[in-house]
């Protein structure tokens, strides 16, 4: 009873290889290997149990999280875990934690920013974890804007040392990870004032706590900046406050790799190239990206298995009413959400490629891609977390009223996912970066400067504005040609039509600014053909295994013709289709709905997610939903007792009339 | 010093007089009389605090919230205050609790449903809440389709006696708010057999729980559902689960206004219309409607305000930096919002006029408006509250990182209101219905039979097939006749386009299923044209106050035109708009961002609402945010200790290399 698969049928009539797709989606045998293995030991584990995350206070809640933190930790050493393995060990616990700031943003910075002495001082603590890092940037009053920050490191000549102090409270360090209960290190942000002088913002290693007995050093106010959204979620972060009252490091703790100061207090720019910095950052969106195509997999995946269990209308002569996943409202709503994460996914993979294909030329001090793969991935990350974000919650809603519950698991989920839109760039923000670089390009198309990389499209502008899209049926727009050239025929247009419309404005800066709204919906066009891009040359590679490739096909087909029919606006405006075609491709998108329909749960089973991973009661692989769905329930604190407390204070006296004599 | 007013500016530049618009906003004098002194008092009682609401447990919030419902309760006794007051006290207390389902779902469902001698006998009890009550409907298997409930009340003429009984585990009770630990009584929907015929879904009212002791009756098994998304939120309900063996309950428990069961067992229907229960419908959903507008305009307050205080780039010569109120990309975010609230205001004040006008007529039985009263009140229910929820974290987002903190009050804003996307009717589902009744209009337009309501432009259709747009400049988007012919148009033509496309199909079931994504396009389309056409019908009236007029006609534009332009595709599928004028409307919004700007914390000062209700340090009335937000986040328990509760477990070890030999 217990082994019965309420999805089996639904397995039965997948028209791939699933074993295969596994490997598609992780990207390799040996990446699947690994990741199979370490999220069974997770799952396997009861110390990493996390289904009653949401009913902890958040003491509770926080200690738990440092107690799997050192448990996890105890693991990666017992079993000799590789640094892969270990991150994805941490990746499978899936929880929030200063383990993330340490790894994620304190080490790297390090690695990017320090010197070789100071790499070599600092690593070694941080590899063993004798010292817990976080990465303080952000204050109160400023977050997008980094030039601003207020926290000043002042170089104090007579004793060789750096004084950091918060003259200001907006100047206090606000939202750090790690920071507020945990860190023993951070690399602060600050102003570099020597003699006087505002040298900028530059990165400094300061101490916080005693290694002694955690009590915050002299000067230096710590705390917690509190509940954040959801229960359970992002909650089991210590995102954290902190301010100096004329904090002393030696100088040898500011960060020197790019700039440096002297003994005597001289200022110096070494002859690393500051644009070096940036390779960190490419590697951080990367990273951020394909933590998108997992968190969106994840809904989809829940969504998908509970759409296909869930019946509501529609039953004839007393036989099962409809499955939901049988509704076209709820395919149209829902495939395009699968199709975008495996889009995701490969884009992912790509960025991977850049951030390697960047290095290598930063190495041999070829700039020239930098701008170019600077704003890709600023645009990619701003794109694929919005839309991730989104997408979380149109799955939530997908599963109807139980969605709504805690053990659905998407309510936690969402709220954990959705700062992605805000950290590392906030959305709008990084979009603006984008389409800066957008009208940079398109000004000097002129010039005989040919755009690379991700903007080599707009070399071929003359032809892209006045080419003509020429889909006659339906099936037209199965071919990936035409897909193409219509995204880019979007995406070309609006750039220039912005561009042109600046240049009528008085002044360049100025118009800019007042067209911005405009700017961003370019940049998102712009992003968008390259996720389409990416995904059609996915398909152009070889792919193995029964029916894979096919399946990928279709999914590259929903997801380009999903986005054209959602911005039908642009493409019309621009005329890059015409409304009979818009149509068109409309059609083809139901048709293609039907196609996926008797795969999509071998789909979202090529994920790989174990039931501990998912945490979903909606979701699990077995699709044995309602008898898990009235179990949990049960487990609500609230049902300890049949009458609550309160009872005889509050519910009785009112009962009774007696509330007017009640004390409450 | 306390008394600073960090938006004095702000204020000064209103170009119109706030306290008329104040009363615009509550409708009348009187209502805003009535909401201004309840608001104040509910704020200044420290027993509604709701401030640390997200940090208490589950158990500690729940007990919290009794303590309010019944001190709530005991002030309206002692304040003598009328069922207005009594409501709007309800209100500004702001805390789902049993109460809401009380009042709103047991008392009308008693009223709508019962015979006279069952009010009489149960309605004073309920008054005096001498007897609480929930809603039972929903079950684990059903919610949508509540003809397939399976609850059973199976009536037995030996004992004059229905027995009600839950056959299987998906006919649990689930979901119905304030059963879990409260209710002491229930309307409960169940499937009605007498003499072995089954009669479909009826509702019976059935004791829960002991007026003594508030233990469940025999036979009765209840219990609570567990956590929902969020903290704090709707977690303050007891949303409950309930089964039944087999349990006993009078005949005249029953609600037989509509039909009955006689002594004998027979089956009758009485000669009250049934269509007489939609005038409830009617009723609830136009208080979903205001709920959005308040939820939205709550939203909008903040983000405008914090908006309006946070400063971020654009220091010139070590100047004040740039308010991000004055970024375009902020404004063509937020002020479509703030528009949206104002719309969905007076779209839901003609809802009112228009229960009193449906109720008038059944009274006459007059049921001749009723379909279409349906249809526009299920759409106007799905279409207000999709978009205020995501709205909400729209407003969320455009805070910035400070927007996550629970202190800023719209992650609780959120999680609270996103479930009236899915109660009182899944918004997919409801949208479905407003389409298929579209449908039907369309198909009897030859007929000679003329729509009715809100549906009477496709009267015109001939016209609207073929009408132009005839804009020419962006300031003819101004008129508000050019702008309710372009959105009739494209209603019209969208429900036309998908009614041709269905008839092209085999059968028209089948061609509406497989097109039902299109027709929830178009039942969008005809949703909005109401809320348009509502909003410039509210401006032909007289509206006094200096500038109020003005500003409300601005907000008008910005409602249409944004709409205009999110759903450009649309309106230029269907030719009902040219690109050249698509793009003049774009340019008319950036004017009216403008004219808007000076205006936009007035606008929304005029919502009226206390510091208290909003419950946001971000929304403050005196925009002094940053010495609040870091008061608030050293309330967290967390910053009970310097050093958190697991540093000697968990922390100490791991930095000492300790872990190994520690027990974890
Ligand atoms: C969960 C979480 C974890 C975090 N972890 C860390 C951490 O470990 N370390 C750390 O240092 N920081 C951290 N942060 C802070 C984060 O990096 C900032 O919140 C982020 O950079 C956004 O900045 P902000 O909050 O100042 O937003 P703001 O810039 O104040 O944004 C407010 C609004 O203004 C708009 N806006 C701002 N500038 C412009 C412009 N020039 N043009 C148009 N619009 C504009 C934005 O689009 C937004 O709508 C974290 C934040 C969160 C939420
Ligand atoms: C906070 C909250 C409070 C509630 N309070 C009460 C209460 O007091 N009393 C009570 O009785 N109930 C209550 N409910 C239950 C609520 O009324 C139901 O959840 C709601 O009616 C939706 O039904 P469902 O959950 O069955 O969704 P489902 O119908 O299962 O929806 C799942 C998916 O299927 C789709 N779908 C379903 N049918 C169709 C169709 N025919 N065509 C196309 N798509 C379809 C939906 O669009 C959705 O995407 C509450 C629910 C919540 C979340
Ligand atoms: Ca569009």
């Amino acid at each position: 009873m217990e082994e019965l698969d309420y999805l089996a049928d639904e397995r039965k009539t997948a028209q791939f290889d699933v074993e295969s797709m596994k490997i598609v989606w992780a990207g390799s045998q040996h990446v699947f290997d690994v990741s199979d293995r370490i999220s069974r030991l997770v799952a396997s584990d009861p110390a990493f149990r996390k289904d009653n995350r949401t009913m902890l206070s958040r003491k509770e809640l926080f200690k738990n999280t440092l107690r799997k933190a050192a448990h996890a930790w105890k693991r990666i050493i017992e079993l000799r875990l590789s640094e892969e393995e270990a991150s994805k060990l941490r990746f499978y616990v899936d929880e929030p934690a200063f383990t993330d700031l340490h790894w994620g943003m304190f080490v790297p910075a390090i690695k990017g920013q320090g010197t070789k002495e100071q790499q070599e001082k600092w690593l070694p603590l941080a590899y063993k974890m004798q010292i817990i890092g976080c990465y303080a940037q952000t204050e109160l009053g400023h977050g997008s804007n980094v030039q601003g920050l207020e926290t000043t490191a002042t170089f104090d000549p007579e004793s060789d040392e750096f004084v950091i102090n918060s003259p200001t409270l907006t100047s206090s360090k606000w939202w750090p990870g790690g920071l507020g209960k945990v860190s023993t290190h951070a690399v602060v942000y600050a102003r570099l004032l020597t003699d006087g002088q505002d040298h900028g913002v530059h990165g400094f290693i300061v101490q916080l706590r005693s290694l002694d007995d955690h009590l915050p050093l002299p000067g230096i106010t710590i705390g917690d900046i509190g509940m954040k959204f959801g229960n359970g979620a992002y909650n089991t972060m210590d995102n954290g406050v902190l301010q100096f009252d004329h904090v002393r490091i030696p100088r040898s703790q500011m960060l020197m790799r790019v700039s440096q100061v002297t003994r005597e207090g001289k200022y110096l720019q070494s002859d690393v190239p500051r644009q070096l910095v940036y390779g960190t950052m490419v590697y951080v969106r990367q990273t951020i990206v394909a933590d998108a195509s997992c968190a969106l997999s994840r809904a989809v995946c829940i969504a998908m298995r509970y759409s296909a269990v869930r019946r509501q209308f529609g039953s004839q002569n007393g036989g099962p009413e409809t499955q939901v996943i049988d509704y076209k409202t709820q395919q149209s709503r829902l495939f395009p959400l699968l199709a975008t994460a495996y889009a995701y996914r490969f884009v992912g993979e790509w960025l991977k490629w850049l951030y390697t294909d960047v290095t290598e030329r930063l190495q041999a001090n070829d700039f020239s891609t930098l701008p170019e793969a600077h704003a890709c991935t600023a645009g990619l990350k701003s794109l694929t977390t919005s839309t991730t974000a989104d997408a979380i919650e149109e799955c939530r809603k997908l599963c109807g009223g139980h969605g709504y519950l805690c053990s659905s698991g998407l309510p936690e989920l969402f709220a954990v996912y959705v700062p992605a839109c805000t950290y590392e760039g906030d959305n709008t923000v990084l979009l603006l970066q984008v389409a800066r670089f957008l009208m940079k390009t398109v000004s000097q198309l002129g010039s005989g400067k040919q755009p690379v990389g991700t903007t080599a499209y707009m070399g071929r502008v003359e032809h892209l504005m006045q080419c003509r899209c020429d889909v006659q049926r339906a099936e037209d727009w199965l071919k990936p040609s035409v897909v193409l050239e219509a995204f880019e025929a979007r995406a070309a247009r609006m750039s220039v039509a912005c561009a042109q419309n600046i240049s009528k404005m008085p002044n360049p800066e100025a118009g800019f600014a007042e067209l911005s709204p405009d700017l961003v919906e370019a940049a998102v066009a712009h992003c968008q053909l390259i996720v389409v891009s990416k995904f059609i040359e996915k398909l152009q590679q070889d792919i193995p295994g029964k029916g894979v490739k096919m399946q990928l096909q279709v999914l590259c087909s929903i997801y380009a013709l999903s986005l054209l029919h959602k911005h039908q606006g642009d493409f019309l405006s621009t005329g890059s289709i015409t409304p009979k075609q818009a149509s068109l491709a409309n059609d083809q998108l139901r048709s293609l709905y039907a196609q996926a329909r008797p795969n999509a749960i071998a789909l979202v089973d090529s994920f790989n997610y174990t039931d501990h991973f998912l945490g979903s009661v909606l979701g699990r692989y077995d699709g044995n939903v309602y008898p898990k769905l009235y179990e949990e329930a049960w487990k609500d604190p609230l049902n300890d007792s049949v009458v609550p407390d309160g009872y005889h204070e509050y519910i009785r006296p009112l009962l009774k009339q007696q509330l007017r004599t009640a004390r409450l």
